[in-house]
């Protein structure tokens, strides 16, 4: 089957970003879908572009070239902005190219007008990457929850804001003081009012309330508030209180109509969202059937945002091909590209593992332990040594990773030691990093 | 356009959930779908199913009744169980019917069979309601997370387990007395080795790891070790080494094959997924491009899966019908479907509040304080009065909800106040429920 060119508007953070995933993994990608996507060519400022010189791409400084290159079946907005972006996804659609946008400004303010040129012209946009970069949060709503009345939905759905709440209640840092370093960092602009503001995050919410409501999008009515006034006090007492300050977006059905707002939120410290820290996103969605779900990842950066832009693209091309890849493989990968692999017997598992046991509480003892431990080359992570109940004392013991059988070897050791008086209790420990 | 109709094989707790989600969200679906979909026939062991009687089904004791029916076009197969529900499946797909299932034994077991069988009919099999439940997780990773190449993903996937040790550890309780509650409560069963030895997990382990990693199923590949063994000591002192003991799914692909376990596994507390707790589901997934996602919701109950196998329909509906249907709407719904709605003013919107001021620290203050609260109408959840420094105290209160244009004029009075000596500091407070 023909290979499928994509062509790139805009070749900075997450166009780049793009580029490399479409290369990095275009045997996984051509794997699931059944058909090669290549990205041919890409629109830049400069066309010395020396990170994407090992790929075989043409770049130009036209972006019409690109809109007007009849080889080119999708063309990716990842400019940004709303004055030349839509001018440009506007010029393609006439093209009957189909569209994959980064662009939530684009989407929220002048959505309406493209998506009715795009079903004019037969076109796909496509935008997951709009709202909380990498979590197909707009699949999930869209096509996951399709059986659902939305109730509302809640989101932290922009990183810069999570990560400076997140400092100042860990470190009692003032906002001014967290968003210096979050501008040192990369996370925030140098003007960082679209961020801090709210104004980025209303976007977003504009975009999963029109979707979650089937309401034209609006951004306009979408009431916002941003963090700049939090203050480190109000931060710490309501921690005191049982509560996380998050900067949440949120859209919610009430009898008047809906509500659309973006303002600081305390939000109970039991909440799953509520813990949500640092740069990462999430979105926690209450629906009428399946209750409250929640989706959670990087909401932005080159690769997370990309990811979903690719994603996008493969969803296009099953839409744009006939019966070959129209169907999502029944098991994500197309049946002939299934591969048996070895599955790892539980003895060659690396994990690391937390052992309890009772030893005798007398000298030697912990001596003739850890000497085992060395003898079996199992490191230690941490030893406690809980208080002793008749010349007893549990023993708690962390691992670093090892083989499941140089732990069971271990365990068969010391359980034949006399001091020890009890079973050795194993659990597997998992850092999830 | 022709109305969809489906047929399902067993009228029980999710059977009866899809028939009631398709009736009673019947317009949302078609707004989104542009095309109805009805549950036309199902069975069941009995024929006489009151709660069904409202809805307008034929209901046989005859599974092939439904499969034979030249005017089903979907089959829904919510039997359970491996042996006659692997036949009528089969049957089904002999028949050129789409299936949709939530049985994940079937799949895990039976799955590499029966995606033969629908591939060379041209058929769907659709299955999102065997993992997770409700949680659109095989839509995320099948679609979603295309770009990616996964490195790992763990799962709290068995919503029994993790009530347990969510109860031994918030209130030291022993395995088998929250395992009698469990079942008391409906959600184990009378046998609960299913859910407590994992192979229930593994089962949707198994599925997880080959849409993840490209394999085929391999269940009986699959490590499984129950958590019956653990003991309320190892959950205390795991949480004083700061971890938290999760019944995890994990599977990764190492360098000698793919890892695919089931075990209890300490968890770091600080991770998302420690954090989820009682019946819930998550599944955190690991990937090149977006890093760490994770997908939160429902793992079982009635309409949280029935809202999987009613998506898991429109998706089906989506592949079967041309043009008019096949595209997911640009915003969810169909274009003409959309409906301008009132965007509720930033006065009108309800919430519950945090208010932070600072007041002199003598008798009356705070009577005067209350006295407004009341004037207004506004009732008070909490009050903290934190201690006077130069004779002024900070004090916080906490409201039920109100609308905004109440605590605003609230506030207006509180200002006017001679008392109190800073700014009313105002939050709102959601709790998420």
């Amino acid at each position: 089957m023909r290979a499928i060119n994509i062509g790139i508007l805009g070749l900075g953070v997450v166009g780049s970003g793009t580029v490399e995933i479409v290369n990095r993994n275009r045997e996984e990608i051509t794997r699931r879908l059944g058909c090669e996507i290549n990205v041919t060519q890409g629109s830049a400022r400069s066309t010395n572009k020396p990170a994407l010189e090992k790929f075989d791409i043409d770049i130009t400084t036209d972006s019409y070239a690109v809109i007007n290159n009849p080889d080119i079946d999708i063309v990716a907005e990842l400019i940004g902005g709303t004055t030349l972006a839509k001018e440009l996804v506007l010029a393609a659609i006439a093209k009957g190219k189909h569209v994959v946008t980064a662009n939530k400004a684009l989407i929220a303010l002048h959505g309406n007008e493209i998506f009715a040129a795009a079903k004019a012209q037969g076109v796909r946009v496509a935008y997951e990457a709009s709202v909380a970069g990498g979590i197909p949060v707009i699949k999930a709503i869209r096509e996951g929850l399709t059986a659902n009345k939305i109730d509302w939905l809640v989101g932290i759905i922009n990183g810069t804001g999570n990560f400076i709440l997140t400092e100042m209640r860990d470190k009692g840092r003032s906002f001014e003081d967290v968003l210096k370093e979050a501008q040192a960092l990369g996370y925030a602009e140098a003007d960082p009012t679209f961020d801090v503001e709210g104004i980025d995050a209303a976007h977003k919410l504009t975009i999963l309330g029109s979707i979650a409501f089937g309401i034209p999008l609006n951004f306009e009515k979408t009431y916002t508030e941003g963090i700049s006034t939090i203050s480190t006090d109000d931060v710490e007492y309501a921690k005191e209180l049982g509560y996380e300050i998050k900067h949440l977006g949120i859209a919610r059905k009430v009898d008047a109509g809906i509500e659309m707002r973006v303002h600081p939120t305390l939000v109970p410290d039991k909440q799953l969202i509520a813990n949500v820290n640092g740069v990462m996103n999430a979105v926690m969605v209450m629906a009428d059937a399946v209750g409250p779900t929640m989706y959670y990842g990087a909401g932005a950066g080159s690769e997370p945002t990309a990811s979903a832009v690719v994603a996008d693209i493969v969803d296009v091309v099953r839409y744009m091909k006939t019966e070959e890849v129209r169907q999502v493989p029944y098991l994500a990968y197309q049946t002939d590209a299934l591969e048996a692999q070895q599955i790892v017997a539980i003895d060659d598992v690396q994990s690391a593992y937390y052992l309890r046991f009772h030893a005798e509480d007398k000298s030697g003892v912990m001596a003739d332990i850890t000497a085992l431990f060395a003898a079996e080359d199992v490191s230690i992570e941490a030893v406690v040594q809980k208080e002793a109940v008749s010349d007893v004392s549990p023993i708690l013991m962390l691992t670093n990773v090892v083989k499941e059988r140089a732990i069971n070897s271990l365990i068969e050791k010391l359980s034949a030691l006399g001091s020890i008086t009890s079973k050795v209790v194993r659990i597997r420990v998992e850092h999830l990093q």
